[in-house]
């Protein structure tokens, strides 16, 4: 099946509604910067460089509207300004929106040229990730060995990315390599990304995997042939430090615990070299409900207390590697 | 709220749905043995010293049928056959079979003295369990520091044993001593024990708790000042390997990286010393529904394979005690 988790057309955003898979394969249209942080906030739209280029169409929605030349500037950090605050942790759309500002936010010339090269540059960027993404599935498959069984949490393939995703083009690459025996799945509580997105993908992509759940992680390296784990991330510090989906941590203590190799795979665009460390990451609290309140029904007991932070953060001692589309950065051994 | 997790009436036992809690608290009734073992392989009664006491009773029942003493034999044994398989993991179960064989199985004396003797057995051993439970509260909430913070993991309270629980015994203790700060609770993925059970018991016991997913445990133990996790266990070998509901594992080997104690708190009886070590045991893997399927409705995409251990065995390294009603058997810091 071929599906694209968003698409332009006619003057409006289409996002794959991400909290349907696997059930429904649908879109939901967006027509203005607001309706795209709304889908960013409610989880419609996920993954980390998909939400910045959602998030730049977004941008672009509310300046196509612009009828004035005075009240681009205007419009245009108004709309930056209401997109960064959708996913405030999540380091691509920051980058996405701070580079459109620089690039298109003042630029001198007719409205219509504005619009237009914008537009092209928004549609030029899509065509990019193809090759951002194939670069890393590149540098990564080159860690595997032959026969690998790998771990990943979350996800990371094409309904996060545009192009062939993250860490999970590096599986997809390996599969196509015949260097894959197997993926496991994190399910990825609370949302289950995993469950429900990671192993549709995998599926769609005729890839042998096995779905746990996350408490069964160490498990499964203390008894299974484990060789990797791989994970993308939302940020990572100057020193290497990843904050990604909760759960992550977890992983990577396990992975040094029973020496399995644990790889961050990620575009340059998520490392943020203004953060010296970890500590500097600012972590999304999350909502209650959407911990308590699974598949429509409450689970637990009334008025209970929650703690959701959306990510952890993983300090680089535990990170055998980060790999993007310049190449492999190596930690521990 | 008062609830009793089992009792015995007109020759009837009854079981508290804990499918059904929090949303509702009902009873199932068991006629015979193999209602019970069916109770049991459906998770409508859990918990391994819980366990052991309804399968005594479903042990008693079929034996109360009997109308000629030559069958007793034939009876009990065909019943712990049938019992004992219905949850092979769970040492309790194993160990209350044996005992009652070993002590009625065969008796010399009436019919009608050997259903009496052995009912009120059973009835005084419910009484004893409320020592063997305070007995371990007040053994573990030694090991507490005054303002703690603690972690646990699936169910260990007044649902899971009879009397006061293990783990959740503890905690208990520990709050009443006006030295517990919080407990955190993990979620316990797949079968959400720790969402829709401890955190009712801890609710109802007014102890000041709030919910995690069980991915974010490592995360906990990185940012919020945990002194101890504390779990219980379904058989613990001779050299204190620990199997336990899937996830103990992860939350030790964060434990030990965060220098965070990690306790086992169970009966004695739930100690095998005829398995030299955590090799010994054997892990039951369960369906793939049980995964897949959350509150009725399944959530993953159809035909997924999925790995389904229900247990984990944490080696004896990750723990520094296991504490049984005899007292604190001690092995890392």
């Amino acid at each position: 099946m071929n599906y694209r988790p968003l698409f332009f057309k006619n003057n409006a955003l289409y996002l794959l509604d991400q909290k349907a898979l696997p059930a429904k394969l649908c879109y939901r249209r967006c027509d203005s910067a607001r309706d795209v942080a709304c889908a960013i906030r409610d989880m419609t739209v996920r993954g980390a460089p998909l939400i910045g280029q959602a998030a730049a169409w977004g941008w672009y929605l509310d300046l196509a509207r612009v009828r004035d030349r005075r009240g681009w500037g205007d419009a245009a950090r108004r709309a930056a300004r209401g997109l960064g605050l959708a996913r405030p942790p999540a380091r691509n759309l920051k980058a996405r929106l701070e580079l459109l500002q620089r690039r298109f936010g003042n630029e001198e010339s007719t409205l219509l040229d504005k619009k237009r090269t914008l537009k092209k540059f928004l549609l030029a960027q899509e065509t990019e990730w193809e090759n951002i993404t194939a670069a890393m599935a590149r540098h990564g498959s080159g860690l595997l060995r032959a026969r690998a069984q790998v771990l990943t949490h979350c996800n990371t393939g094409r309904l996060a990315t545009l192009g062939r995703g993250t860490a999970f083009a590096v599986i997809d690459e390996a599969h196509r390599q015949g260097k894959l025996k197997r993926v496991f799945a994190c399910e990825t509580r609370p949302y289950l990304q995993g469950m429900r997105l990671t192993m549709w993908e995998l599926g769609q992509a005729g890839i042998p995997s096995t779905l746990i759940t996350d408490g069964m992680a160490a498990y499964l390296m203390s008894k299974k042939n484990i060789s990797a784990v791989l994970v993308g991330a939302d940020r990572v510090a100057a020193n290497g430090d990843t904050a990604n989906k909760i759960g992550t941590l977890s992983l990577a203590l396990a992975a040094k615990h029973y020496g399995v190799s644990f790889y961050v795979v990620c575009p340059e665009e998520t490392i943020d070299r203004s953060l010296g460390s970890g500590r500097d990451i600012v972590v999304e609290e999350r909502s209650t409900e959407e911990v308590v309140v699974i598949a429509g029904r409450r689970l637990a007991p009334p008025g209970i207390s929650v703690w959701h932070p959306a990510f952890d953060v993983t300090p680089h001692d535990l990170i055998s590697a980060v790999v993007t589309e310049k190449g492999v950065w190596r930690f521990r051994g």
